[in-house]
């Protein structure tokens, strides 16, 4: 690996300084300022190969052109891929060598991109005109269970206040293993699943499609780098590993998961489909939002006991758009770092058994619930079990999710007059297959 | 695909046919006769690229050689890979023609391969100088728990015997997702997994070296096909996915399980390794092994309904070498033909939530029990939860496995004068890493 610097690397603002600019014009409130730099895999309409970018402002800055100019070396042929795997498995070495050079071509006081028109229109292409695919291959993917707030109140929903936390909780960050083959980048459609459905008073099951459609908020570890099996990792193994972090909506069917879920967890009920958003904001770009986060108590086990701040302030907004309607009307609003379990402390326990953790393996977070009632991160909990329906504009109400209906969850750092953002997560609701 | 015969196909003989001989010698209780053909991978210590290999009594026949000699027409370099995937993607006609033009080959009447002594040398390789790998790569593991015997030994042992079944279990083939990353060929040492400990009678769990270590006798599907997002599958499709079956062992950390299993299901006691045998016998060879499974009451509902006998008169034995021993001695005897749902009724129940299939998805059985005491395939119903030890040679006396402990699982089909088997799934235990 070898990434080339016009200045020396001393000399240079650090890619996340507040102060660096663009020669590319980035609003305020743009998700994707020099700040940022997250990475995604596009196409577009006159060129279908997938191939790496960075969002900047209203553009895309084509890695795999830049890669061919000779302006980026960072191994052959990385960028010209459909997914961020290869770039991911160099390890963070090259991934901090690569975003500083990055953030020096964008910088509005250097000249190669900035001064070549031809290059520029080659390189950077409009944001809005670009396809976006997957932006990884996922390798496993594996959904956490790490809010507090929300396994109490789903707690308190199927087994009372008295009983709400499981006894294990507080020492383990729970998780189940998903099925990596239904996780889509956002706006794929969502169709309805089918399976079994018992409520408790009937005698048997019957087979049809899903009543209690839900969506869960959460963010998405994207792992770059590789554990080997029968081996623990540590805080500081685990957190170097972390490439970067997506928005991520874990589709549930309630009525599913309630019949088929003991004793061995949810299977088919999370198993249709899980929305991820485009771009993978990197560690990188998220480290001046690092927050402690909630105290943990009991303390954890030496294992799992960190030293770092490894929680984010980092804001979520959750908005439904139900069938028919113009508008989309907003849910809930929360923060990731009201998480009790962090990223870190999730992958040390992943590992912590001995499995092996590979480039590409995405770990959601579980359902990010604040403690205010508008903070909640699923329609179960906002519509506390189907007993209190949303409001939504024109007197239309839910429960759960209707065939029509469009679910979008945004999220972003708020720095000092700029945002590091990861843009949105989408996905609409169509009726099942008969 | 093109796959040139010699003679026409009506004239031949089917590749299942009894009566069928090979130039190649091959005892009567060698797993590997002409009517089974197992696919596997391999290398060789002169030749250490991985390619695609069949067995033949004592013999591996290397079809990537066979492919660049020109006798084996399937489709460019599919057999000088290092696993099955592409060659399963290319779907059950070609699976059929191959083993039809494989079996031609190999008969004792065709001169091709018979009389050519220099094709013969490089084509066909000792089989006890070969080293065999991962026969594909895993694309997602999913654990069922499909014996009614197994599911109701547990039962009885964690909530008696008037709950012993879960109320879903004779409705929904139950499973869940695995750790695809960990699993591994046999002969591959199985590190002990360290976790969170907590004994029912303990305040607050340790971490340390899992105490009670066991494996589950099960049967592997090697899913050769893909299904789409958000479709279903009939029992016809399910059943042409099935490329072949694997011996399996699902290496399981008891105590782990149990502490971290509420709500979600079992996580890091399942990751640490599972093994597969390295040869993967095809659907087609054990077609003429089919039995009607167990009568399935109540019944189930219409998408699980099943015309065909899917289950298999499959024998399996289970041999325990304790930590210094010399010998393995037998502690189960089994059949495949117990249990309750079959591989294509659990193929259809995951997807029928539109869960995507992939080539190179394994779906463990279930751990395998029958209805006799001898029958159980896990050390936890063997023991029956640790109270009763077992005997094995020497005054030795195992509840769980010992570090250095082996297990060796063999499985057969057995015809009138050959049988159509597995090999051999092994692992030994290693300390865990401190």
């Amino acid at each position: 690996m070898s990434v080339s610097c016009q200045r020396p690397l001393s000399t240079m603002s650090h890619p996340n300084d507040p102060k660096l600019k663009s020669f590319i014009d980035v609003a305020a409130d743009s998700d994707f300022p020099i700040q940022n730099l997250p990475y995604g895999v596009f196409s577009t309409p006159t060129s279908a190969q997938k191939r790496v970018g960075v969002a900047i402002g209203e553009f895309v800055l084509d890695l795999a052109a830049l890669e061919s100019e000779g302006l980026l070396k960072v191994g052959e042929g990385v960028f010209a891929q459909g997914g961020l795997n290869a770039f991911m498995a160099l390890g963070p070495k090259t991934w901090t060598a690569t975003r500083a050079r990055i953030s020096e071509l964008l910088r509005h006081d250097t000249a190669t991109l900035r001064d070549n028109a031809a290059l520029r229109k080659r390189a950077l292409l409009p944001r809005n005109e670009v396809q976006l695919h997957m932006p990884f291959a996922v390798a496993g993917y594996t959904d956490f269970y790490s809010s507090k707030e929300h396994a109490t109140n789903v707690g308190i929903m199927f087994r009372g206040k008295d009983n709400a936390l499981q006894p294990n909780w507080l020492h383990i960050p729970i998780a189940y293993n998903g099925r990596a083959s239904t996780v889509v980048v956002s706006g794929t459609p969502i169709i309805r699943p089918q399976g079994q459905l018992k409520p408790p008073s009937a005698d048997a099951p019957t087979f049809g499609p899903c009543k209690r459609l839900d969506f869960e908020l959460e963010m998405g570890v994207v792992v770059g780098g590789a554990s080997q099996m029968g081996h623990m990792l540590t805080e500081a193994q685990a957190a170097e590993m972390i490439f970067g972090f997506v928005l991520l909506n874990d589709w549930s069917a309630r009525d599913i998961q309630q019949w088929e879920y003991v004793p061995l967890g949810p299977f088919q009920a999370k198993a249709f489909g899980t929305s991820i958003s485009p771009w993978v904001v990197t560690r990188e770009a998220l480290e001046p939002f690092r927050v402690a986060g909630p105290t943990q108590d009991p303390t954890p086990l030496p294992y799992l006991q960190q030293k770092g701040a490894n929680n984010y302030d980092l804001n979520l907004d959750v908005e439904l758009r139900a069938d028919g309607a113009k508008d989309y009307a907003q849910i809930a609003r929360t923060n990731f770092k009201y998480m009790y379990w962090s990223s870190v402390q999730q992958l040390v326990h992943h590992a912590s058994g001995g499995c092996a953790m590979n480039v590409g393996d995405l770990l959601g977070s579980g359902t990010i619930s604040g403690p205010e009632k508008d903070q909640r991160g699923s329609l179960l909990e906002i519509s506390w079990n189907g007993s209190e329906p949303i409001d939504l504009p024109g007197g239309v109400k839910r429960t759960f999710f209707e065939d029509g209906d469009s679910l979008s969850i945004r999220g972003w750092c708020q720095g000092d007059g700029y945002r590091v953002g990861f843009g949105e997560v989408e996905g609409t609701i169509l009726p099942a297959k008969e």
